[in-house]
Formats: C-alpha cells, structure tokens, sequence
C-alpha cells in the first residue's frame, strides 16, 4: 500500500480524499492543516498540524500539497518537500520555471523527489499538447476551455450593485471547436473561441436592464465575449447551479504529407472540476511514490512520468491487457 | 541529429520517411529491403539489402521495422535488434506478451533497446487506456474505430461474383458514442457500437440484388452490422476512394464521487492511416534513441516511454512552454 497524506482539506483535498478511497493499493494516513486539527472532519483520517509533519516522515510515502498556487504553494511545496515526497497542482504558468527551481533544491537538499503542477491544466491538458505536437511536428496546437465555472468571472458580477448572487459559465464555441478539428482556415480570436453564459439573482428591485448592461460591457472580463445574461431565482440558483464542472479540449491538427491532415483530440468533461484534479494529483502521487522509491530525487512534471507508473497494474498485465 | 534506419519500404515504412522528413533533428541515413536496392526510390536515403545491415551498426541510431505483424516483424524484429535499438508497430494483440520476450531476450544479448508496438492501436490508443483509467479507476473504457478504411472487409467484398472493385469504411455509430462520453447505460454491441459503409464497382450486367444480399448477410463480416451498400463507377472510386483514413476514439467514463461523473476522451481523425502510423513510429524512435543513449537495454512499449523523450524540446522549454 502506498502510504499518503493530504496538506491542505479544502474542494481539492476532499477530492483527493474521495480519488484516494478509490484506489484500491494507496491509504490516507494523515491530513495536515493549518488550522486547529479538532476543527476537521475527515472522512476516517486522522487530522494533524503542518507544524508536526516532521513526526510523520516515516508514516507517508507521498504528501499531496493540496493548497492554492497563489498564496499556499509558494510555501508549502518547499516545506513539505524537506519531510515528503510530494505532488502538487501548481498551476500558475508564469511562475512555473521559478516554482520547479525552488521545489528542485528543496527536494533535492532532502533527497526527496517533488512532482509540481499536475492535474488537467496544467497536467493532462500539458501531456497532450507535447504528444500531439511530437507525432504531428507540422501543425497547430488551440485549447478550448469549458464548459465550466469561472470563479473569478462569477466575482465580478456579484459585485455589480442588486446582484445578490451569480454563476459565470465560460463555454467552447463550437462551430469554432469542429473547425478545428477539421482543420479549416477558421479565425481565432477571444469572441471565435469562447463565449460567457451569466446566471444571475437579483436584489427585489434591482434594475435588470443595467445590470445586463454592466456584465456584457465589463472590459478585459464580458466586453470581448458574446455574453448572456439569465436571471434566476435564489432557489434556483440552489437547485441547478451548485456543481463546479469544468472541461476543455487540445486539439493538434497538422500534416503527414503534404494535403493530408491529421487530427488529435483530448477533451474532458467533468462534473465537478476539484474532484476530477484531485483524481489526478492522486495518480500521479502513486508514480512520484514509485520513482522515489526507485531513488530519483529533485523536481519533476508530468512529462517525466511514464505510464506504467501511473498505473496500479503490473507491466505484464497491461502488455497483455491495455497494448 | 538522430540518425535513422527504415527497415521495409511499403506504405508504413514510406510514411515514416514523411514523418522523419518534417522532423528537424532526425534524419533518414538509410532504407533496408530485402528485395533488390536498386528496386528502390526513396526521396532521398540510400538503400541497402537487409542482409547487409550490419556493415551500417555504426551509422544508425535507430531502426523502424516497418514490416507487418502477421509475417515480418516475428523474424524483422529479432534479427534487426541485434545490430540497432529498434522500433516497430507489432498489432497483432494476442500475440504481444511472447513478441515482447522474443525481443527483449534479443535486444538484452545484443545489448539494444527494442521498442515495440508503438503506432496508434497499439501506441497512442493503449497510452489513453492506462491514462483514463489511472485517473477514472471506477468506470468503463469504450474504444470505437473509424471512419476508416478495413483492407480486410473490402477484400471480403472483391471476392464477390460480379465485383470488379470494392471500398469498406468502418464508422462508429454517432448516437451510441454521445451516449458514452455522457455516461449514459447504453448497450453496447457490435451492432450498436460501429456500422459499415459498402462502396462497390460492380461488372457490368452483374446482378447488383445478389451482390447487396451477399455483402449484408455475410457471416462475422456484415451481418452483424448495419450494413449499407452503394454502387458507384470505377472512376468515382479512383477518384473518391483511394485514401486509407482511419481514426477512433478511446473513451474513459467513470466518477470522481458518487453521483459525480467525468469523461476522457480521446479522438484520432487521420488523413492516412500508415502516415499517421509513421509519424508515431518516428516520434517513439526520438524516445527509444535517448533512452538507448541513457544505457537501458531490453524490450520497452509505450508505456515505458515518457513525454520528455517523445519530444524534441528541452525540458526546460517544455516547462516553461506547454505545461
């Protein structure tokens, strides 16, 4: 059994907790918090302080640093690097080289070995976009995000006056998804490419008219899109808007002579996108456990994680089961 | 500049000279046969008889065995892996587990890598198979196949009385895949899951009645599928018909939390299937190249195989660039 432990219980800890009970060859033996473990209902794990991760050095094979790029990870990576193995979702592109060189020395200083920005993107999304570009060298790579729920979108909006509540869908355009595919000459642009379904409650009262006006013309968030406003009840908002689904497409569409086309396809669709990331920063912690145990140290990402590690089978059964 | 061999030169072997020309740090140092090399006219890359390989161990990093599986690569394989790291697409399914020891006790006494099965099923399709279900461990993994061209139901279909010509294409059934990514409890059968497309040049005043009820009645062939049949001229079919597209898809449906469902999909639309083939035989030999440079000796599939080494970029590229 692969031993692990979560650093962190919000949406993408409790994902990897539900990911964990699923795999049949790993156990949770711990969860870390910041806060007061007493304050934490697991679902069986025991719950401990950051501060005592040192005491559990020996009890976890793998540590899944399950905090927020923007502030936690900075400081968690580096942290738990020094006592774990560890696999996180870093997911700031920017910031990634900086992130792998520090979690690099971190890891490398505690003979650990530290697998960084996993999930779908980055993560599966990056895998298929190095695939598609080494089989197809002549081409072109476009990524499609959504159908899925904008966070920072569905912000926006609840900050418009008389808007009590909203939920901001982002959504493939998708005549301009099977273009692609097909490899016509379609024009990619921010409208081409996305549009923004707004679900909205409004205060009693509120003037409807402006605060359509006020989503569809917000610069730099709705202005640039096709947008769609709907308002909805409290109720409904409860009933139909609940779920955090998210999802997109990679498409590399090239060449293999000249005239004949290629297409490769990777699409996800996921009912609840910190589950499905937390179903794959928990597969990717069996390969980090693996690698480590094989001796390697220092950082890593998920293209230097092969397949066979990846998978709970054994090499020959997948030979003979999967090939 | 990695230098390659190409080892038979039918449609396989000429895709992957495609594949290598558009490859910048690859390059074709040779053609092997075992007919006559001055039979040969390749684009470019001399040509030497296979028994002459071993006068070019020294030249050639590594050797795609282009042959087919059901003759050629049990006796191609062994005997090119003695001289060269060697790729191939070995798609005979059942027989991969013995294949696989064959070659690796080869490849291990000769002191060579031997990537085998690589291609896109087995290869890319397998690749999808682990991957969904390492990330989806409770669900189903659904493969469909086509639209594409099936050399052996159009042969089966030529040895009709009073057919002179004949074209088969294998499509999945549209409906039947939807229900699948979405998770829907469809059954799946052969009938519900693909159908067959007939395209077919009959003799002139043979009875085309006779002709259309053999095909849809014919045994593990049709009659198990929707089967349609059309009759068109020879030159529609030289001038519509002469391309070898192929595709599928591979498609991972599971739950990341009870009720909670997400979908992997993975979709190959191809032009031509053996270009296509080439292009991953050529990608996978980048990886076995590097791999064999690292020291590892033996049989490998794509599953041994990671991103880094698929790719011609450097790591820190890919980092910076595409995760």
């Amino acid at each position: 059994m692969i031993r692990v432990a979560i650093n962190g219980y919000g949406n993408l800890g409790r994902g990897a907790e539900q990911a964990i009970s699923r795999s049949k060859d790993m156990e949770l033996v711990v969860v870390f918090t910041r806060r007061d473990p007493g304050s934490l209902t697991t679902q069986g794990a025991p719950v401990a302080h950051v501060d005592d991760m040192p005491d559990w050095a020996d009890e976890v094979d793998v540590c899944l640093n399950c905090g927020g790029s923007a502030t936690d990870l900075a400081e968690q990576g580096p942290a738990a690097a020094a006592h774990f193995t560890t696999v996180d979702s870093f997911d700031t592109h920017a910031e990634i080289p900086a992130y792998f060189a520090s979690l690099d020395t971190a890891a490398r200083q505690a003979g650990h070995l530290a697998l960084i920005s996993t999930g779908w993107d980055p993560g599966l999304f990056s895998m298929l976009r190095v695939l598609g570009e080494a089989v197809l060298p002549e081409g072109r790579t476009t990524t499609f995000w959504g159908p899925g729920v904008s966070q920072g979108h569905s912000d926006a909006i609840r900050r418009i006056e008389g808007v009590a509540d909203a939920r901001q869908y982002t959504l493939p355009v998708e005549q301009t998804v099977e273009a692609v595919k097909a490899g016509d000459d379609v024009e990619l642009t921010t409208r081409s490419m996305h549009r923004r379904d707004c679900y909205v409650v409004a205060h009693e009262g509120a003037d409807r008219d402006r605060i359509e006006r006020e989503i569809v013309t917000m610069p730099h968030y709705f202005a640039d899109y096709d947008t769609t406003v709907t308002f909805i009840s409290a109720q409904e908002m409860a009933e139909s808007h609940s779920g955090i689904p998210h999802g997109g497409a990679v498409i590399r569409r090239g060449e293999t002579s000249r005239g004949t086309g290629a297409t490769v396809t990777f699409e996800l669709g996921l009912g609840s996108n910190p589950e499905f990331t937390g179903s794959v920063v928990v597969a990717m912690a069996r390969a980090a456990a693996r690698m480590a145990a094989r001796g390697q140290t220092g950082a890593r990402t998920v293209f230097d994680v092969t397949l066979a590690d990846l998978s709970p089978r054994s090499p020959e059964e997948l030979r003979a089961d999967y090939l």
